[in-house]
């Protein structure tokens, strides 16, 4: 099959299958055809400044998946990471990281990232950890949770009044964090002024190129998930896990 | 949408939709539904210990997405990260990962992970490395390659004769690295007895899957891909990369 070919199966496919948001997977295999090695967009600009919060007990994927999307733009984003100390951190899963930052020598961040996993049940009554999220999340211009993260922000109040959404599994847990906040239960991610939330884990490499979309354009975002062999599911609203999870019609 | 709607959708998105590979994910969203937060197969035996190779300029997902699913598994499967030597080793995009043990300290393995990443391009030019690649690979019952990390396998000799595939943007600079291997050049990722190998970067968390899959059953990786909130793409021979870098048809 040639990539021509290949190309009207998916024009084929965006238009019989818009039900499953297969329409979003399709389109983005269609943009992404004939991509370059370079960048869509050329750099302009000094280095956003990404910083990425760990603590004890994160999920790699909440962490590594955006930053597997981000990294990719090398020529105009700096990643960093930043937890209670500099030094290693533990994932859930077992292996470790290493925190390039404590959290009171962090420079100014442009984008802050919070990530989800098992030790967001601890975090939640570690008042000097929320704190200091509430503190970075309040100076930073833009600021994103993955699946349980948002649980964590809930509980330092900004985001009361805002929407966003959260791990299907651990809708429970999650959304007791902050009863003020506007929970969206059927979402992939979920943007809303600062602020963008992601589901369950996985679901935030497709907020992170949907971020990347923001910042730099559509173009861009194929780009990278090309550049990453990534099937973008790219339509936000898409999110088979809450009707998988009793969430919908709620 | 209740559940049961859901999954009526996904059947008739399976019937409508097999050009695209756009079944296996359907089917997957399927099998998923009303998945319990235990495992579907109980824990026997002692745990399996699967090791990942890190090496500087590592890909990050091409480390963290298989080891996010396996993850999961922590009743039965315990994760060493092994470099050249023990402690921090850094990404390509930035962030730090830390090696638990060295190749000397290393325990007998059940599985070994090879990652790729722009260090490859250095690290096949190192005999001690690749070295210890051949004598783990070797050693080792079940060896899974992800993205360009099959171009260091490839340099061992190991897999002459062994069909495998690698990352499509990088596929002249893989397949270079072992002329006697039966590259297959349109596959998310292709299995050969003990040596299974995946596509570019976000191809190696499928494979991760797959792998699970074959190990523990079909309804262990449904349950992972369902926990994880990952929409799998659980047919090894669907790659839409392969054509839009012009790998078919030949």
């Amino acid at each position: 099959m040639t990539a021509d070919a290949s190309r009207r199966d998916v024009l084929i496919a965006s238009t019989a299958m818009p039900m499953l948001g297969l329409s979003s997977l399709a389109l983005s295999a269609q943009a992404t055809a004939q991509v370059s090695v370079q960048p869509p967009v050329p750099a302009s600009g000094p280095k956003k400044k990404l910083g990425m919060l760990l603590f004890d007990g994160f999920e790699l994927l909440d962490v590594f998946g955006p930053l597997e999307m981000f990294g990719m733009l090398k020529d105009r984003v700096e990643i960093l990471m930043i937890a209670d100390k500099a030094g290693p951190v533990r994932s859930g899963a077992g292996p470790q990281a290493i925190a390039d930052y404590g959290f009171a020598e962090a420079p100014k961040l442009d984008i802050v990232m919070i990530p989800g996993g098992i030790g967001t049940r601890r975090e939640v009554g570690n008042a000097a950890f929320l704190e200091s999220i509430r503190a970075i999340a309040d100076a930073t211009p833009q600021v994103a949770t993955i699946c349980t993260g948002s649980g964590l922000l809930a509980k330092t109040g900004l985001i009361d009044g805002v929407r966003a959404t959260s791990n299907k599994m651990a809708w429970k847990w999650a959304t007791a964090q902050g009863a003020k906040v506007a929970w969206v239960p059927q979402a992939r991610w979920v943007e809303d002024g600062k602020y963008i939330s992601s589901s369950g884990i996985s679901a935030g490499t497709d907020m992170a190129l949907g971020l990347i979309a923001k910042l730099y354009g559509k173009d861009m975002a194929h780009w990278v998930a090309h550049r990453t062999e990534y099937r973008w599911n790219e339509d936000a609203a898409d999110d088979p896990f809450a009707a998988m999870n009793g969430l919908t019609g709620k």
